[in-house]
């Protein structure tokens, strides 16, 4: 995730760290290029056919009601994945509180937060596809997660075995059972929500429909612009291009918001504030907070 | 659900799987001939009666409004089917946490599991009117759900029943029952969620407008574009043809999220996850997660 | 509500039931036949003055979206009334469940079940304002509604005593009064949210807004299309009329979700699920579904 | 709140009761009076400069679309603050069916009902700016509310003191003692739903944004229907002035969905259902229901 | 937070206090200036290529939806905040009729209560990035915050641990400490979702296309308009610039809803509120609530 301040007006147009510029310059380049072809030959040759700008501007209109629909989902899906974390951090604090307020001794706590601890690196590990990274204190739990099951869920049972055990031994009452276990529940409904959107795109055939009539859309509208839009159709073809290409590419890269782009959520620094919660509350010193590293928070 | 990378612009046009095209090239081809038809006549005879390609743009925003209108609360439908399914993931695994931590026997757990493992399997069936696919290992419960019942009910009744027995016999205390109980109502909320969408479609009055005004505009746009869009005129009506009957596909087809079609939800494959779930909780090998089969996911 | 699959291209401008063509098509002939008369003078004379498409457009544009708007707001009244139904679907078996799990004796689920039998038939018929059909089975309860008090609440309540004495002849744990207290309180909810619906109509404010614009737009399209769109006026004129009222009246049907019109939900369907629901909590034979009449599922 | 039926086509152009343009009047005379007045000096002069109708159009989309947006956010409110006042009232509905459930004794639950019915008529009041209008009844209690509290708090927290006393003097068990004090913090939280709708105005910058541009958009409009439009400029304006200025106006009003205006919610309505539910709680006769007057519920 | 009436039409246009003009005025009379350079140069010279209004139109609206997008997610942020106080506000009402309710001493009440009086004024500091301004009231609880944890969240715990000390000295029964659990745990979510706003901005990318977009569109549009709108052209391109870099410079106030702007949310006032619910739990005077100083509630 990029964080940075506004740019001024004057380093706007100059700022890359973050522009989507970097990566649909080509597609831009290449309709200013066939909008200055379509302009020639149109100066040339004045029997070049021309549909009028008017009928462009209908499937225009068309076609950025789409683009905005496809990109409001996407957003609404990134979003929704950054709530499924922050709850994560709130019900990290949540369980930390009451295994303080059920429990009485440091090792009982231990032994339900520790596993909470690995399921979180293991949830965001899966998410992302790459190797588990719980910190050095989390693995002093011995057991490792047996093949061929989900890993995150895997430690939330360890979790509710705990649970269970403390309660057969009498150190936890009812009441605490009851509260401490639905805590883990909500963890695994959060868990069940990134999944969802990990594991369910978006139709495949909302981004076919939008990114094909996209292309045809700014193949035709030099033809259109030819004589309406002058001199300027090739500026203005690339402006179009830009705007809309650039929602385009937006638009898939927030489809999977676990992802180590620029922007993907930054999972690690949430994962870093979870781990500082049981830290505190098992009384170790906590770990610094993350820091951006040129403007990425990862 | 069709699970594919996003094809380069090469391949963009030449993706047939997952597209809506194959349903569609017949409306397309028609209305192209339809406006080359049209643009003929208008040349042979200057004295064509022609709406302004302006006013067309009135009605053309008005149509793309309630297309998009339709198209929303479809997707908001699929979505929230989706949402429904993944809550039920969170609530199996909810519900065998909560039998790990409330339960100590192993055949009591599964006493509970077991009928929660038929009742998804039986609302899948419900919601695609197939018939049943539970796992061997499910059918070991040998209730059978009566006639004319509602069947996914019926074993969620099953699995209460299982709860109050284990009550009685003191296996499980108030605050376990409580639990347990909590979880079901769950499921019993999650499914009626299901059924809501299966059985109350859309208004079918929006679909006569929407579709009825499609057909007239398409059929009237070559008028207007005979002057204005010139020789493009077949192209230019191609094009809208196929955004307009592409989204309208796209929307009948979603309307339905439980169908087995290329939108479908993968109720196959989430019912694997929820059935790997009981499998580790009653410590039995797990099975191998649903892949896709020629990109499609069922 | 209207259940029937969608009509094939040909069916499409002949079907007339689920159509709003029958209530609007006056309006639809009055604008076409005034749309002729101003084509008929302004051929006449070539001094009839005439707003520029293009200012109309702006006008359609506001107007489309204020359509747009409204519709929205009422669609969303009419799936928030489908939902609250689903809950109480919901509820209804959520509770069977839980007089399954908590109450020992039939007697004692029927105690609390039959009130709720009644609840929901009470319910349906406030929102609807016809009598109350409870089916024979829930009419054993001798009770009465007493004049003056809101029928539906008091069956709650009649529910509420049930629970009440059950706890105090000791056959109900507090855990299990407190379980079935909530489930009442959250039929409560649903009745309330469903009396929102009812009797809080979309500011009035908002209709007048839209209508009078509506038929002011309508009168001037035609002065604006007797140059721009030739002789295609009368139709493109009747097309807008037909999108622009038919969106309309749709709008006010769906405004009170409980009527019985094509639109309206389908209560008396959802109230014979809940009823077998009842009845297979009570050991009773279920009654045969409800199914469309001539498509419409009342 | 106005409840009237949807008035027929003739009866439509001359509603006053409900309608904005009572108040709006004089903006549309000026309005039209200008286009008028620009109309002539462009007859008289023909170099009056005049911007296209086609760039007011883009500026016009612009601006539908801000109204539009001002108008969803604070209809949202409206509607948001009906839902809360309805869960008011489904949770005095739920505490009175609870107070019968866990309570014996008449004068105990009027110990804890009495309070809440202060509670809502203090809500109310507060939101309303009035002074307090609880029923002669409710006034039974002897406390009153001391100088410099927020009155509807204290009531509640009066409710939460008879629960204290009931569970001292052993006339509440634990789970009695934990559902009653879970529904006054329900309670609590719709009044502070309530209240942020109160005292958090929408930004005031987007109607200072909003009116501003609408101003001016009507002052350049008839410089641009001059041409355009033709003696139907004043008509035209005068038709956008009202959409324009009525929506605005109507925005207005919803903002602050509690006074008293014909736009406002009916609390007075709301509470009588209240009221009549914990008279029939505590077995008093109720009151009639509130009725509108000439169209209007207050 | 401006907090004023709405200005008469008269005082409209000079108010200042709350507008974004004073913030914006260089960049409109820039393009002003920009678009009278254009008009000149194209009166001198001829042969000035234009684009024409049209094609400006397909831009125009693109760029009207792209901001109407950025604008509704970040005005959703900003009410979600407010939300997540007005929780803040009715969980803190709610904690003290639980101790109330739960509680017997006023010393025991005082102990839960304390740091939770703490924790939002730390929340809010934090939020703020300013120091701590708790009331001394608050300040006698002796504890101080360690070095390197989250302070509002050391806050909470230390609730948490009073209210484990209460239950193990026996004064706090099982069902009060879950409740008291629950309400802790309820402050940590709504504490997790102000952090979430507030570290997490909205994608970079989307304010980079904005903008960018926005500059291009007001640098081209004189050209289009030398021809369409005449003498116009500056005072339309002013107004465009108005109302687009209006809503930016609106959006991006908004983006942190929690700066001490005259959009910032009146967390003082808020904070305020919340210290007269603890104080007058603990019978103590209260303070005198917030106002606005110049109009702005801070």
């Amino acid at each position: 995730m990029i964080v940075r301040e506004q740019p001024s007006t004057l380093q706007l147009f100059f700022v890359l760290r973050g522009s989507i510029l970097t990566r649909i310059y080509p597609k831009i380049l290449f309709f200013a290029a066939w909008a200055a072809l379509v302009d020639l030959v149109s100066v040339l040759s004045t029997s070049l056919p021309a549909p009028s700008i008017s009928s462009m501007g209908v499937f225009g209109v068309a076609l950025t009601l789409f683009l905005a629909f496809r990109n409001t989902i996407v957003f609404d899906r990134w979003w929704e994945a950054r709530k499924l974390w922050g709850s994560i951090v709130a019900d990290v604090r949540a369980l930390s509180q009451e295994c303080l307020i059920h429990l009485d001794a440091p090792e009982e706590r231990r032994s339900v937060l520790l596993p909470v601890g690995r399921f979180f690196h293991a949830h965001k590990a899966m998410l992302r596809n790459t190797s588990d990274d719980a910190l050095p204190l989390h693995l002093e739990t011995d057991a490792a997660a047996p093949q061929g099951v989900n890993v995150p869920a895997f430690w939330l049972s360890q979790a509710a075995q705990s649970v269970h055990a403390l309660a057969k031994a009498d150190r936890l009452d009812a009441m605490g059972r009851f509260a401490l276990s639905n805590r883990l529940s909500d963890l695994a409904l959060q868990q069940a929500g990134n999944e969802r959107i990990k594991y369910t795109p978006v139709p495949f055939v909302y981004s076919l429909l939008v990114r094909r009539t996209t292309y045809v859309y700014c193949a035709l509208l030099p033809f259109a612009l030819a004589d309406a839009g002058g001199l300027f159709a090739p500026a203005i073809t690339a402006v179009v291009a830009y705007a809309f290409f650039g929602l385009q590419a937006v638009t898939n890269e927030l489809e999977d918001p676990f992802t180590l782009n620029d922007n993907g959520l930054p999972l690690d620094a949430i994962c870093r504030v979870c781990d500082n919660t049981i830290l505190a509350a098992l009384d170790q010193p906590t770990l610094p907070a993350s820091a951006p590293v040129d403007y990425v928070l990862s």
